[in-house]
């Protein structure tokens, strides 16, 4: 079934406070090569078949601007993959 | 910097209510292509230069086993991106 693989993050230059935290963690854990953490969220869209790619992609853009990312402070992006079976 | 992008999901099987809630929401939006939603975390760890791909690779599976996945629920995987800048 098609599935589109979305990214939803914050932007540049907006603070992270979950970011720091796992940060903050890290150094706790004496691991200190790490400068920066941005934490983001990954979903996973799994669609009917029957669709086009074009119509899988116009649904996912749709899904990501009205539901799954703010668009004041989050950026996005994702893929398609159009599955055979 | 060396970057890490790092995806973290739960296992198939495991029951995922964020997934659930974000379809219910779709088919309230009259949206109702979509069989299926998993919700997981897209994770940024920007490195400090100087490390070598191996060692990006290395710090960041420790990362990801001790910290950023619950190995009992979840899967991750990661891709790294040595910039050269």
């Amino acid at each position: 079934m098609p599935k589109a693989k979305v990214y939803v993050y914050l932007k540049n230059g907006i603070l992270d406070p979950q970011g720091k935290a796992v940060h903050h963690i890290l150094h706790n854990m004496n691991i200190h090569e790490v400068q920066d953490v941005r934490v983001g969220k990954f979903i996973t869209l799994t669609f009917e078949n029957g669709l086009t790619e074009e119509e899988v992609r116009r649904r996912t853009e749709e899904i990501c601007r009205k539901l799954l990312a703010n668009p004041v402070i989050e950026d996005y992006h994702f893929e398609v993959e159009m599955d055979q079976r």
